[in-house]
C-alpha cells in the first residue's frame, strides 16, 4: 500500500552513525560511537544491587508502575549531583527521562510549533539536530570558537530572526568539537537568553568528566528566571544501556515536561531507576569519576599522541581537556563522508562531520569527529596510523585539482 | 517569566488517574488504574535472572548502547508470542517500545499531522486519547456496542471525515468497556481500512488474559496490505514497572518507527530487554497466563457477585469474558465526577467514565470504570458496598430534581 506518513516522518533518515554499527566487523577500530569503555562498565557492582532490589521488601514497587516524575530516592541523589556541580534545586524540579536524549525530545515537544527557531552552535550534535528535525523547526547556526558561541554573532541572530524558543547548547566538551563554553560565555548567553526572552537547553552529558583545570559553572547557574533546562544522564558515567538521564527545570516548565512523560511511555523503568539510586548510595560518586577520568585521560593522550606522529600537515585539532571526542579540520578539499567509507575497508571506524552541521553545506564536510573512548592503546596507534595514510593519499590526490580549480 | 510554550503543550493536563494516586490512603481500596495485583509480579523469578545477566560472559552488552530496533533474542521471543497469536511476523517487523503507550506515541509521531483525523471508539483508552491531543489531531468517535464499532457507523465516518490516518482501536477486553470486537466486526473493519486506505492502530494488552470462550483473531490475522499497526505489551502479563512492550508494523513502517526510537530515546533499557528474554526462556509461558487467568477471573467473579448484591437498580453492567475491567453505567442524572470525589472520602478510589470519551460531553459523565486486578476479596466486598451506597444516595437525591427539570 502507499502510506501516508507525516509530514515530520519523511525529514529524517535514519542515523548513519547507527547503520554504521552493522558495517563494522569484529576487528573493526572504533573511532565512532561517545560509549565507555566496556571495562569501564559496572556489571560486577550492579548485579548483586539488582538482585537484591528485587529481592527486597519493597521489591513489588519495582515491576509495577511508579510515577511519572521518576523513583524519589534517585531524583534526590540527583538533586546532590547537580548540587556538586553548583545548582540548587528541588527535588520537585528534576523529572527522570530515558537518557538525555528524551530530555532533548520533550524540550522540542514542550517548546516548539512548526516553524519556530532553535539556535544552535557549529557544529553540533547531531541526535539532537535529527530530534528537532522531527519538530519542523528552522535552525539558525551560531559561529563558535573554542570558547562557545561567539556571542556577538549570537545577538545578531537572536536579533534578526524570527519566532526563536530556545537556545541548544553543550557546555563542557561539546559533542563533537570537545570544546568547553568559557564562564564568560555561559554569563554572557544566560544575559542574551533573558534579554530576548527564550529558553536555553543546557545539555551536560561529559561535564564530570574533566582532564585538567578548573570546573567551569553551568549555565544553569546563572539562570535567575527559571529559563535554563539542565539535561544530564547517567550514560557516559554509569552506563549508556540503562537509558537514565534527568532534566532540571522550573516547577511550571515541569508541570509540561511531567506531561510529555505521561503520554509518550509513563515513566523510566522502575526497576532500572532502584538500581542506579540504590549504586549511588553504595558508593562514593566522586571516586568512581576520579577512576574514569583517569581511564579516558589516558586514551585521550594515546590519541594526541599518535595524531600528532600520524596526521599530515594541514589537519587542525584542539587537544580536549575532558570528554569524549577529538575534532579534526582537514584541507577543505577533503570529503570526509568518502574518507569514511574507505576507512570501513580499511578496518577503521570514523565519523564525518558533516553530520554535525544543521545546513550540510558543502564547506562542512572536511572534518571528522574522533571519539578515543573505546579503543586500547595497541589500536590507538594502529588505527590512527591507518588514518594518517589515507588522509595523506587523499590530500596528494585530491590538492592537485583543487589548486587547478581555485 | 512568561513562558512560550508550543500549542501542544496546552491542550493536555496531566491526569487524573495520575494524581489521583496522590489522594489515596493507604487503606483506599483501588478500583482505579490497571496494574497487575502484585502477588502476580515475578520478583522471585527476575531476581536471580537480573544477576545473571549482568555476570554473564556478554553481560556488558546489557549496559551498553544497543540497537534502537531492541533484543534480539527478544523480539524473537516476541515473534513467538505473537505466532501463538496467529500472527506471522519476521522479527525485523518487530521493534520494542517502553511499554505499548510508547506504541500509540510512536504511532501518532509517524502518521499526524496537525488537522488530521483518528477515528475512535467510544469510549476509549484516556492514555491514547491524551497523547493523540498531543498531535493537534481531530477525533472522530465511532458508537460501539459489545461487538466493537458499529460499522455502519464506521462506514459513515470514514466516508464523511477528512484527513483520517488511522481507526485506534483495542480488539480484547477493551479499555475501558471490557469489550471485546467479534471476529464479524474486525474483518469488516479491516475492510473498510482497505476501501478508505487508512491504517488500524490495533492495540492488544489485555489479550490474554481470557477467563472463558475462544480467542479471535486479531485485526491484524486479517490483513493483507500491511496496513494494521499491532501493539503488544509485558504490562499486564509481566510487569508493567519495566515499561516493555513492542510494536509490529510492515517493513516501511517500521522504517519509520525506527527513526522514532532514534531520536526519542535510542532503545529501550538493554539490560530489562535482557531480563525479559531470559525470563521467557526459562519459562512456559502459556503456563503462566493460565496462572494470571485462574487469578483475575477470580477477582472478576467477585466483583460481580459484589455489583449482583449491591448496586441499585439503574445500574447496568456487563460481565467481561477477560481483561481488567467492568463498566458501569449509571442513571443519566448522575454525575460520576462528582461521585469519584465522594469515594475518596470513603476510602475508594473508581474512575469517572468521563476520561474515555474524547468530546466529554455532558450525557458521558455517567459510567464509571472499575478495575478488580489489585483488590482482594475482603476489600472487593466492602468497596462495592460503599460504592452501592453512595450511589444510592445520589440516586435519591439527584433523581427528583432530574425528573422534575425533564
Amino acid at each position: 500500500m502507499e502510506y501516508n506518513f507525516a509530514e515530520r516522518a519523511d525529514l529524517v533518515k535514519p542515523s548513519l552513525l547507527r547503520s554504521a554499527w552493522r558495517m563494522f566487523k569484529p576487528e573493526t577500530i572504533k573511532f565512532t560511537a561517545g560509549s565507555p569503555d566496556p571495562l569501564c562498565l559496572p556489571n560486577e557492582e550492579l548485579a548483586p544491587i539488582a538482585e537484591r532490589v528485587l529481592s527486597a521488601k519493597d521489591g513489588k514497587d519495582a515491576l509495577q508502575y511508579n510515577d511519572s516524575e521518576g523513583y524519589l530516592l534517585l531524583r534526590e541523589k540527583v538533586k546532590e549531583i547537580m548540587k556538586s556541580r553548583g545548582i540548587g534545586v528541588e527535588t520537585d524540579q528534576v523529572l527522570m527521562t530515558n537518557g538525555s536524549q528524551q530530555g532533548i525530545d520533550f524540550a522540542c515537544r514542550v517548546f516548539l510549533d512548526i516553524g519556530d527557531t532553535v539556535i544552535i552552535e557549529k557544529p553540533t550534535y547531531v541526535g539532537a539536530l535529527n530530534t528537532m528535525r522531527n519538530y519542523q523547526c528552522n535552525f539558525v547556526s551560531v559561529d563558535s570558537d573554542s570558547d562557545g558561541m561567539i556571542i556577538s554573532d549570537l545577538e545578531k541572530k537572536l536579533e534578526t530572526s524570527e519566532k526563536v524558543k530556545f537556545i541548544y547548547m553543550i557546555s563542557n566538551f561539546q559533542n563533537p568539537s570537545g570544546r568547553v563554553w568559557s564562564e564568560k560565555r555561559r554569563e554572557a548567553l544566560v544575559k542574551l537568553a533573558n534579554k530576548y526572552n527564550v529558553v536555553v537547553i543546557e545539555d551536560d552529558p561529559y561535564g564530570e568528566l574533566r582532564f585538567e583545570g578548573e570546573p567551569v559553572p553551568c549555565c544553569k547557574s546563572f539562570d535567575t528566571e527559571g529559563r535554563v533546562l539542565y539535561l544530564g544522564s547517567f550514560s557516559k558515567v554509569l552506563a549508556p544501556g540503562l537509558r537514565v538521564g534527568w532534566i532540571c527545570a522550573d516547577k511550571e516548565i515541569m508541570e509540561k515536561l511531567l506531561v510529555c512523560k505521561q503520554t509518550c511511555d509513563m515513566h523510566v523503568c522502575a526497576f532500572t531507576q532502584r538500581v542506579v539510586a540504590q549504586y549511588l548510595d553504595g558508593i562514593d560518586f566522586s571516586d568512581r569519576i576520579d577512576t574514569l577520568v583517569a581511564f579516558y585521560d589516558h586514551r585521550k593522550e594515546k590519541m594526541i599522541e599518535a595524531l600528532d606522529t600520524y596526521m599530515p600537515e594541514g589537519v587542525i585539532y584542539e587537544k580536549p581537556q575532558g570528554g569524549l571526542f577529538v575534532w579534526l579540520e582537514t584541507p577543505k578539499f577533503i570529503d570526509t563522508t568518502a574518507l569514511f567509507l574507505k576507512g570501513l575497508k580499511h578496518n577503521i571506524g570514523i565519523i564525518p562531520g558533516i553530520m554535525f552541521f544543521a545546513d550540510q553545506a558543502e564547506d562542512e564536510n572536511h572534518y571528522i569527529r574522533l571519539c578515543y573512548s573505546q579503543v586500547n592503546d595497541e589500536d590507538m596507534d594502529q588505527g590512527i596510523q591507518i588514518l594518517g595514510e589515507l588522509l595523506k593519499e587523499e590530500i596528494a590526490s585530491k590538492k592537485f585539482e583543487y589548486e587547478r580549480v581555485v
